[in-house]
């Protein structure tokens, strides 16, 4: 994946080889602003990044494709050779909260190896801060009912999907329909049937026995191929058929339709019928948003598949991050570009808490001792990983417990409150200073 | 990949087993509707799936990792051992046009290996075509301006990244900046410089300096750390120093501020100084709008970076695509789930055309023999692709034929007018008796 970066990151490398510039640069990573209706982020993506740079090496036949776009002299393809990342990154852990403008992870490292991999983390935090973050608020909507991702047939791409059931899980989501994700990372599979299914049997009640069968402990019947209540009905029968051989059906699904009506006539019938232990699932669509709605209205749904809608972050499906140089040999830089500014030198990040309640973050300079708990922390030095690759289960807790602590009126899922975020004082003058020198240098103002 | 489905297509795929179920099912993929503002469909990814297709088989790790979750028999482990992929695969063409409705890809298998490709064929199709869709409609509004891919850093994922790179180019863009995406397709790879660049240097017109040092024929100046303007004034100076060695500077990139007001006063400083030959690049938040609008109000740019909002297709991140049932064991079967149609059988397109113009298509069974052309083609048979990998620049071209020959109202980028799509009056009729039959049966309807 060395080769998965921007041109310009290698012709900007060959520059800086020819200059001789290897002086230690930091670069700084975070997003600039909320996406619609965000008023916190998830953080995750950290152990793929560390993973990456640990192992940072171009291939022979990565050179040689190099060679091949006749861009690049023998002596740099050579350095390239034997480049490897040796810098240090600090970084708020995975599973932590975390809000605009803050550092995420900030890297120092000689200029050629923080540009290089610029692309890389960019996209790896991005894609799974943003994951994570809408999965965080499906599950905030869901109030405890169970949540399964079922986004893989429409993710963008089979990473985004493997991301989702990773990020959907960190972020409380109780399993994945992805099978690769379930070996990869060990989450919890999940699954009913598909229409397909039903249609491809004689008729609908066969299609429901014969699934029964094969797998009496974790059937969860679709059923609303062609009637939603006329499917009830028939797994109505198969339940009971279940009961005679000392079996429990597991659930039903509802995957179209009115949902809240039909949830409510669906759960009438099974308990009715002495079926309470019947769970309804839905499918369809649903996201934050869908989900509170059905709540609010009293649908009597246990448990949501959630697909598309989650799995591409569909109402917020890219945000504003930025990797920006902040110093470079030994000096605070910046650029002016209108709308983008970049805060200088590195940072830190310090949490200040009430009742065990986070309350207010201070972004300050790295060197800075102020109160509240810093976030970020070392977590690789001289290319080598500090931070073990942590067991997900430790930080999906670690995020529960972040979001618990948070205060409502932050987590809600349309025009939530903005959590305070300040500068201390020592970067504010700082970065006066910085933006006056570079003003004066650069436009001749004084 | 084999293991990148959904756990239904497994414990389905199980009880097919467990009953003796081989017969031959076809599956129809297909997309129910337009996104916002789309009028119609670039068709990509067809190579993907058959390369997938051809080499389908489970690992003895995938095997062991199922054998784990504990749901399956060790008969059913052993038949997935030796299976692979051996039917009949009917598509269209990538590069091609369609539109809603319209079968794009048709399987015919034993249904055991047409549903367990379920989820890697859609995922895979539906990105192609969401992006190829959306770069090709950012490629009209340029009207022959460059538009290059820059879109690595925030797409969702590597695999979108390498996709949008590929789709993009296949509908008429011109490069990317993805390195591997370069390699791996053989695209023409572009890049500027970014602001850590100029700010990494003691100035600005250093920083300009050192790159056209090295890179004289390729050098296109970010221009936008400091100040657009002031900017511009240095790489006007940078272009005499050039044109002192018999040199030319290639252009300059804005990323910020005013694009319509900077791109023009930075053509007017260019031309005033003779340097007609100095081309202006654009880049920051570009999609086929900010385009249209900045080709509408008269902004002097020559080349368009495409980030962010392409390569996620942000204005409709995902498709209502799905991959339906329409015959098993020689029968037409369908759902009725309400709002999700399924078109009954095995199908085929035809194309007619007016003056070199597509003007009508029409859904009709596959043994059909209507006018126009049939669009779609047997690309697979008995397991084994017919349609060898095509280059990439030859769909290209196919692309830009079949969007040259469309109607601008189908083209519109807002709005557009609907493509007549019919279905055959066979078609409607098995559809009719299908539904009666099924309605009879499941619903005790007569």
């Amino acid at each position: 994946m060395e080769l998965l970066t921007d041109l310009y990151e290698l012709t900007m490398a060959a520059v800086y080889f020819q200059e001789g510039m290897y002086e230690p640069a930091t670069f700084s990573l975070f997003i600039r602003d909320y996406p619609p209706n965000r008023g916190y982020f998830i953080n995750a993506g950290l152990d793929e990044v560390l993973s990456y740079l640990e192992s940072f090496q171009f291939s022979q036949d990565d050179l040689d494709y190099l060679d091949s776009i006749g861009l690049f002299s023998a002596d740099f393809l050579h350095y390239l050779h034997s480049l490897r990342f040796t810098g240090q990154v600090r970084a708020i852990p995975e599973g932590r909260l975390f809000f605009k403008d803050e550092p995420i992870l900030e890297v120092t490292a000689p200029i050629i190896e923080a540009q290089i991999i610029e692309s890389f983390v960019i996209n790896t935090i991005n894609l799974q801060v943003l994951l994570a973050t809408k999965a965080s608020r499906s599950v905030h909507a869901a109030k405890g009912r169970g949540l399964i991702d079922f986004s893989l047939r429409r993710t963008q791409g089979p990473d985004a999907a493997l991301r989702i059931a990773r990020c959907g899980y960190l972020a409380g989501m109780n399993g994945t329909s992805n099978v690769l994700a379930g070996k990869r990372y060990g989450i919890p599979l999940s699954g009913t049937m598909a229409h397909s299914f039903v249609t491809s049997f004689p008729d609908e009640l066969d299609s429901f026995r014969a699934f029964v069968r094969v797998f009496p402990q974790n059937a969860v019947l679709l059923i609303d191929t062609y009637d939603t209540l006329s499917g009830a009905e028939k797994a109505v029968r198969i339940a009971k058929e279940m009961e005679e051989q000392g079996l429990q059906l597991r659930g039903v699904r509802l995957d179209s339709g009115d949902m809240l009506k039909l949830s409510r006539q669906v759960r009438e019938l099974f308990d009715r019928e002495g079926l309470d232990s019947v769970r309804i699932f839905a499918s369809g669509g649903f996201d934050e948003y869908k989900i509170q709605k059905m709540d609010r209205q009293g649908a009597m749904i246990d448990a949501f598949g959630v697909g598309t809608k989650v799995g591409v972050s569909a109402d917020a499906p890219y945000m504003d991050i930025a990797y920006k140089l902040v110093k470079y040999a030994g000096h605070p830089v910046l650029k002016l570009s209108s709308g983008k500014k970049t805060l200088v030198d590195e940072k830190q990040v310090f949490r200040t808490e009430e009742d065990g309640r986070p309350i207010k973050d201070t972004i300050a300079l790295s060197w800075e001792e102020l109160g509240g708990e810093p976030l970020l922390r070392p977590v690789m030095e001289s290319g080598q990983r500090i931070l073990q690759p942590e067991a997900l289960e430790d930080i999906r807790q670690r995020c529960r417990q972040e979001l618990n602590r948070l205060d409502e009126r932050i987590k809600a899922l349309e025009s939530p409150e903005t959590y305070p975020v300040e500068l201390s004082s020592e970067l504010v003058k700082l970065q006066a200073e910085v933006v006056h020198k570079v003003r004066e240098k650069e436009l001749g103002e004084s």
